[in-house]
């Protein structure tokens, strides 16, 4: 059991003063406001529930400056991919937890307090399977245990290089599987899972680029009722792809011909008609939004005006990892906005602070995509809590939303203070517990990969 | 005489080992490379040159946090800008000088070793001169004298509410002057900014909203040589509204009718045809971009494409000061013309790191728009340097130009080490020397401001 005492905090009903949360077992046992601190208790100014991270391939985060060289007359997403998939061929185990491990600290360290592991990296180097099939996924499961960020663990299922089931690329080689060593795989990963608590698993078929339809339909009938996540519709070659094959964009395809629920999770869905956007909203599933992988790799802009006001769902994904945090990812999506349609203030509500309508938007879509049955400061939701410096001389003047608009729009990372993940702290002044050791072997590990 | 000594240093002809520089008087008296430390030396790892912020309105950064709420139905520059009048109307001297001093320290802290202070609040709040008619403006040289920031003063000149003379807005009776009493403004300016080391003294007319023809004519005429900085073409309104008035777009109305050159800086330039664009960028003069407020107020995207392949020279300012960093601007503006082309490394040469390009154009065009005879690491420039803390586990397997983009796209701020301005060390391992002093300062006048 931990208790801890704020004196303010955002409770599902709204910001409330004196706000007393018990901790047990790695669930909010009891919130109380307006109650004084008990002897023992932890007392914190300002406090906000975890926010989730549906998105990250977490090997990408060593890659991190080495991508951002131009590599002739035109660079794309299609150019980066080609560096990616030689990186991904020469990590290892070791490497992998290593930075894993690193990465997912500063995940803490930034505000997020659950991850969405979008594992696609399974086999050695020469594409034949490691003894253990789920070697790299155990090093994952290491790494979130290791920190203490909350894991959804979701392996990916990859057959082919592009629409219509064509051979895979030679620098796929290490991700790919036929259904029956995918079913092999995710069980050996559910059972490395299983010893983590809060930990769940769900499947993501890569993308409709990486399965036929037949595969689809056999991957998503594995997930057990899990989360299912897939990328759609992030390049506009993608879309010309899919045309060519079937006539018929990605995501339309994909509405006409699945069931598309609340389970679903579609990773960018950037470019997307009216009729694709609201009919992605009315499915319930949720918008797996990059923000600033997808400035990076030059995607495009999510349609969110028309998605949100046709209902639809968004959460946020750090994806690449190249640069970490809750506020950067909710400013980089919100300013695509402002830019886009000229206006300030977009995804709010009239009268409504920015910031925390982000907040709450993707805290929500997050934890859906997650398969997280409850979320926010709540009995029973997962105990996962970010304190804010309020009481620093920078932003004592600003009073609740208008704190997390300064979050979000201002201090970004330097305002995040304390970080409990399923009841247990480890942030304290921004700082994750174990950063110091977690970062040797990070070096370590780049010193094997990069020399 | 300060003499540090750089594992590696980016100089004018490129990246060299074992650096010794020797700062003296506030400039660089000498640059050796493949030399020892001598007994003595402050000794750091990687040596970049200070970037001029060319653009900043202080008072503004008491602001952060407090403009992310949407106003009603539609919310625009407009609608901040009422917010932001009313803002201006109840700051006095002593909390003008608090925030702007924290500010500077904000500045530095963040790679920013001299700033354009585009200065327009003059006045009490009643809209009659202070006793010392340059009040106001002796407040930002003491924040920059107290923080050690390299100054160079914009007195903004503004009489009119909108094009062709109107009359002015209650709002902006702060900043109005007629042509005689803006000529005393601007002489008590020089002799305030006279008692601090290298710094210098423009004319900034507001933007042609402000001032008529004949007003813009005496005001250029009144810089005795230093810059001419104007806002110009930030909104499709004002573009609008120029073509009302003189059947002209602002730039083209300028470029028509003045002898823009390279004294001049035209802030934001977002809106313009390819006819300005390449016109803009013949003239030599200097874009002054605000990547990040261009971003939080919806301005649009600035043509960067065109701009730089016809010759465009172009800066950095962070304006408003919602978040303040080199990389973080560099990186917005990266990110906006990425999403916008659908590619990546949109401003790199080919072959060439995208860090560099951008911090390389950035430097060289804020040190013209600031009147700099010189700039880098290079003898008889200003001795303005930033360490960055290349020797911290995460980036230690990075060189060069790949320390660089992973400033700019991966670490921001937290890769700043030490900084030195005119030559004398203000921080260090990230922060401000006088950070503690300044915040407590900031608050208390938070405090007075806002309640």
């Amino acid at each position: 059991m931990t208790a801890i005492h704020l004196r303010r905090a955002l409770l599902p009903e709204g910001w409330r003063d004196e706000v007393r949360l018990v901790f047990a077992d790695g669930l909010i046992a009891s919130v109380e406001s307006d109650a004084p601190a008990a002897p023992g208790d932890e007392v914190a100014e300002v406090g906000v529930p975890g926010m989730a991270n549906l998105h990250s391939h977490a090997f990408q985060r060593a890659m991190a400056g080495l991508t951002e060289q131009r590599g002739g007359k035109t660079d794309t997403f299609w150019t980066w991919r080609e560096t990616m998939y030689r990186f991904a061929l020469s990590i290892g185990p070791d490497e992998m937890e290593a930075v894993a491990a690193l990465l997912y600290a500063e995940m803490l360290e930034a505000g997020f307090t659950s991850v969405g592991e979008f594992h696609y990296l399974h086999h050695a180097p020469d594409g034949q399977p490691y003894a253990n099939i789920a070697e790299l996924a155990e090093r994952i499961v290491a790494a979130a245990q290791t920190t203490g960020l909350g894991l959804t663990l979701l392996p990916v299922f990859y057959a082919h290089g592009n629409f219509g089931g064509a051979a895979p690329h030679e620098g796929q080689r290490r991700f790919l599987n036929d259904p029956a060593r995918f079913a092999r795989l995710l069980e050996a990963s559910r059972a490395a899972v299983a010893r983590l608590p809060g930990a769940s698993v769900g499947v993501a078929p890569h993308s409709l680029r990486a399965v036929t339809e037949a595969e689809l339909t056999a991957v998503i009938a594995m997930a057990e009722g899990g989360p299912i996540h897939m990328h759609i519709a992030e390049q506009v070659r993608e879309v010309d792809d899919s045309l060519a094959w079937v006539g018929a964009r990605p995501v339309q395809w994909l509405l006409a011909r699945f069931a598309v629920d609340r389970r679903w999770c579609l990773i960018h869905a950037t470019h997307m008609t009216d009729f694709e956007t609201t009919g992605l909203a009315r499915t319930g599933a949720v918008a797996g939004l990059c923000p600033i992988t997808e400035g990076n790799l030059g995607d495009g802009i999510f349609p969110a005006r028309p998605f949100r006001a046709a209902g639809g769902r968004f959460g946020i994904g750090s994806d690449s990892n190249v640069r970490i945090g809750v506020a950067a990812e909710l400013r980089q999506l919100e300013y695509a906005q402002r830019l886009l349609h000229r206006e300030r203030n977009v995804l709010a509500e009239a009268g409504g602070s920015t910031g925390r309508a982000l907040l709450d938007a993707a805290a929500a879509g997050g934890a859906q995509a997650l398969g997280a049955a409850m979320h926010g400061l709540r009995v029973g939701a997962p105990a996962d809590l970010v304190t804010l410096a309020a009481a620093g001389p920078l932003y004592a003047h600003l009073a609740d939303d208008q704190l997390l608009d300064a979050w979000v729009f201002s201090a970004g990372n330097a305002l995040v203070d304390g970080v409990w993940a399923r009841g247990i702290k480890r942030v304290s002044g921004g700082r994750h517990h174990d950063r110091a050791a977690l970062s040797e072997r990070y070096r370590a590990a780049m010193a094997t990969l990069i020399g």
